[in-house]
């Protein structure tokens, strides 16, 4: 605390806790729109930089965001590049190779076709309009070049790897070959990436020639994912069964991943290579707990990550550089030479015009890691900022077209969740009712305005459906329900009784919670979706206690996407 | 990623990952020889600072650990500021201000009789020979009078709560009290010191008049613990409710610990305090879900604190600084001062002569407050680095001694746990014996070197107590056992078998993992524990298949760890 002012820390705490608070905020607000949560961390980043809060307030902008010279500078720096080793170790751990093994021949095609094409067109666009691509004087084409065609080819791992679960499919056939395909292209994406680095040679700690930095860095890849891999497989176990549990094998972990990271630095490609291949050789180890992996991956993903990308924001003025046409031109070769390269990689090796399609927009996806290449391309000089504004666009509109047109050409729709279709306005905190039809038309009363139907119809439907055979599911819980005609939307309304309503439960209770849940007549399993979360969510007689005592909709709110397992239950 | 040199980050890392893994591994170390891991985390920072590595390798040592000034140092210096923040918020989310209202006047009376002795007897000691203590040339008087006084009189809130949690009273009306008088004494404490650090001069950003630093102080204060709990906890549900599960909330704590932190260095006190208070505003909240403070609590305390406590062993030479007079000046002042104290607080509270006692010896340990004051002191300073290395060495030694004075004191003993008693060498892998008889035989001649008591003596102990009731506990597991005279430790012998070996159990299937549990004839304490620790780690069949597939003994000792709740399985 001596090498920093005062000032300086006050800068540093009052920047980190509104780069932060506003890249989360963004995110969060991404993910309600149902698009990547990096998308408005981006956006944070760049309002609080250059392009908007620079522009309207340069030197109070510049007093906290500092870019450059000095101490300040030097913290955010220091904080971002542990940032992004912290982040490329939870990306190298969802990477599974047994997967590859698995998906063997189809995977290898898909993935490397999907990587050749884009690759290709990526050298054909660079050799033929440099300058339009923005090659600055005293760049060496080839450099230049290889970037370019590097970055056009690599999917982002983590961003298909969520989709695919956003749609319920991570662990069918078609997801596991997707992943693994997105794998290969990973792998050998960031190879061929580190050698465009060393060739960069803007990292020259060691000043090792080109030649031995590229078969240095093909040894320590070989050595991470064979030696190191069998060895952190053997060294697991002891260290769960004697380091502090559940904290100390963190420790360890972190450690690991920083000195790996410093290893490459020092051979001369960058920091994240190291910390990528440490988290591909951990994350295949059986021996490694979920609770490990999950405390790792909340604290990065929602502390670093969000950091890292928002700092992004800072380092360039987005509008200043923003070229629609390169944007355009990148953009479309990326979209149109991975989509095809990929689904022809599934074609060619057998699979249905419909599921190659599919392929083909999965891995479209580039995200965080093409944002990654492009930063470290434009920090060493190779491109410049309108070309890293045109790869970031791209990155992002990828990332955010992808699940949609995937859930297009499999005609999958993502499953109802219980807490999408809960609000305010059909809370009825304490209801009147006293019997079972008075508590359906009490409910049916509150959902007919956002039904756009007669509370009479949807009481008589549901009254029907009551009356094949009765609802109350016990332990104090009640889901009539009644699929209609002309809904737009399902609608779920919950009403809470004090006395208790007689819904004739297996237990003999009365239900204090009834769920009022109307669906679509044309699809029967929104309606078994949504009662499967609420019969997950209330199974615990303690659940049904806290969600009686909850004092506002917001307590039940988080209650219920609690104990229904958030937004992502997998499996 | 441009304020720093690539060979600046080549170091940063290299240099994080050996202090992290070192830090963890000497916090490890002591915890094994049951101590707080500060101790360890603190000698690895002494390690790697000036004290050893620098004495040999000077350079090398400047390089990776620089000081002062320069790119890397305050990369560095930003990262321990984050984490002391961080380390100050999760201190601050265990106060629970509902205990010191219930424990009301005997809390106050500890807490306050507790923490006016030590600070009288600090400001006479600091009036008296300020030349012996170190007062500098230039320093004013009263600063540094005050500042010893208030580093004498504050105990450590964390150390004291992890030593009730070991010898499993935390929870009892005499660990309540202990742990309310530990929080008045913390909060007062740093309000005092909050004073004293203004009137240190050395944060100056707004350069307020002390008297205004004082008001907005205290007014701050009231602001967190009031207004600001309440905001909280009607805020938390709508960050549950709305926010991503499990990670969202986990942001917006840290972006707001961050905010506070910059608010209060704003003011004029150190950021900690804003951190601080912020924790026991959150803490507080009733709607604070577990898995978010379990996160926040390993992640911290596993990466950002050990990181903090070494990085102190980088600024100072101990060796140079160690002066042995004032260690024990200090070290005797601190501690009369504070048993004297707070048993006097207790005595007039109408405890017992004992729990008086009890209450002394167990708010005697100054832990990480006390080196985070001295650091703050010495970096303005005020005091200098021989009268620091006397409070550290006081801080550690009173942490390492109260818990031993504790148990002593109420004649208390640290709860048996099956995980601290087997070891390889009582392992048998896969047994020959075909009957129960076969079985204890076989487990009693593993057991015999060291019960150092002959394996027939040893079995037919073993056997007498099974012929009154057999062992089988059911779910394929038994466990043999009787309590010897003469044993000196108790003793767990684990056995696997490949066909089941009948036990007689209530299911009627064969047991395949056998413990045979020998404990003192002295007390049946030991035994009971270490009984209801194997039938918690399990009662689940499918930790009993996996103690069965376990390739080795580490990887079985891991599951019984975890299974049995690790090392802290409190209630």
């Amino acid at each position: 605390m001596s090498a920093l002012a005062h000032h300086e820390i006050l800068y540093l705490l009052l920047g980190l806790s509104i780069l932060l608070g506003l890249a989360r905020l963004f995110g969060e607000i991404a993910k309600w729109l149902r698009q990547p949560s990096v998308v408005g961390e981006i956006l944070a980043g760049i309002l609080l930089g250059p392009t908007i809060f620079g522009a309207l307030a340069p030197e109070l902008q510049g007093a906290i965001f500092p870019v450059g010279e000095g101490g300040l500078a030097a913290a955010i720096d220091g904080l971002t590049t542990i940032a992004v080793v912290l982040f490329l170790l939870i990306a190298g751990m969802e990477v599974d190779l047994s997967i590859v093994w698995r998906q063997g021949k189809t995977a290898l095609s898909v993935g490397l076709v999907g990587m050749a094409l884009p690759f290709l067109m990526g050298l054909a666009v660079a050799s033929l309009f440099p300058t339009f691509l923005g090659l600055e004087e005293g760049t060496r084409p080839l450099v230049f070049t290889l970037f370019l065609a590097t970055a056009l080819s690599i999917s982002a791992l983590p961003v298909v790897a969520k989709i695919l679960l956003d749609l319920n499919i991570f662990r069918s056939d078609l997801g596991m070959v997707m992943v693994a395909a997105a794998i290969v292209n990973d792998l050998l994406g960031w190879m061929v990436f580190a050698v465009v680095l060393a060739m960069m040679g803007t990292v020259k700690v060691a000043a090792l020639p080109i030649p031995m930095v590229i078969v240095l860095t093909l040894a320590f890849a070989f050595l991470m994912l064979v030696v190191v891999r069998l060895l952190l497989d053997k060294a697991l176990p002891y260290l769960y069964a004697y380091a502090s549990w559940p904290g100390g094998v963190l420790s360890f972990i972190c450690a690991g991943a920083f000195f790996f990271a410093a290893v490459t630095e020092w051979i001369g490609v960058h920091a994240i290579f190291g910390a990528f291949l440490f988290g591909c050789a951990l994350g295949d180890s059986r021996h490694l707990r979920e609770r490990t992996r999950a405390t790792l991956e909340n604290f990065v993903s929602f502390i670093f990550v969000p950091l890292f990308f928002a700092s992004i924001g800072l380092k360039v003025d987005f509008l200043k550089s923003f070229d629609l046409g390169l944007v355009v031109v990148v953009c479309a070769v990326a979209t149109v030479s991975k989509v095809l390269g990929s689904a022809l990689g599934a074609h060619w090796a057998g699979m249905s015009r419909r599921e190659s399609w599919a392929m083909g927009f999965g891995l479209n996806a580039r995200g965080a890691m093409e944002i990654i290449l492009g930063l470290l391309a434009l920090e060493s000089g190779v491109i410049n900022e309108r070309l890293f504004v045109a790869l970031v666009t791209m990155a992002l509109l990828t990332s955010m077209t992808s699940g949609t047109l995937l859930e297009r050409a499999l005609q999958r729709r993502r499953p109802m969740r219980l807490v999408d279709r809960v609000t305010v306005r059909h809370f009825v905190s304490s209801m009147k009712a006293q019997t079972r039809e008075e508590a359906i038309r009490e409910l049916a009363e509150s959902a007919a305005p956002s039904a756009g139907k007669p509370a009479e119809e949807i009481a008589s439907a549901v009254l029907a459906r009551e009356s094949l055979m009765s609802t109350g599911i016990g332990n104090r819980v009640a889901i009539p329900h009644a699929r209609m005609e002309g809904l737009k939307a399902p609608l779920v309304v919950i009403g809470r009784s004090d006395s208790g309503i007689d819904f004739d439960s297996p237990d003999g209770r009365g239900a204090r919670i009834v769920f009022l849940v109307l669906t679509s007549a044309k699809s029967y399993s929104d309606q078994l979706e949504i009662l499967a979360d609420i019969s997950r969510a209330l199974q615990r007689p303690d659940a049904v206690d806290k969600a009686l005592a909850s004092k506002s909709y917001a307590e039940l709110l988080a209650l219920l996407k609690v104990e229904s397992g958030g937004e992502h239950a997998e499996g």
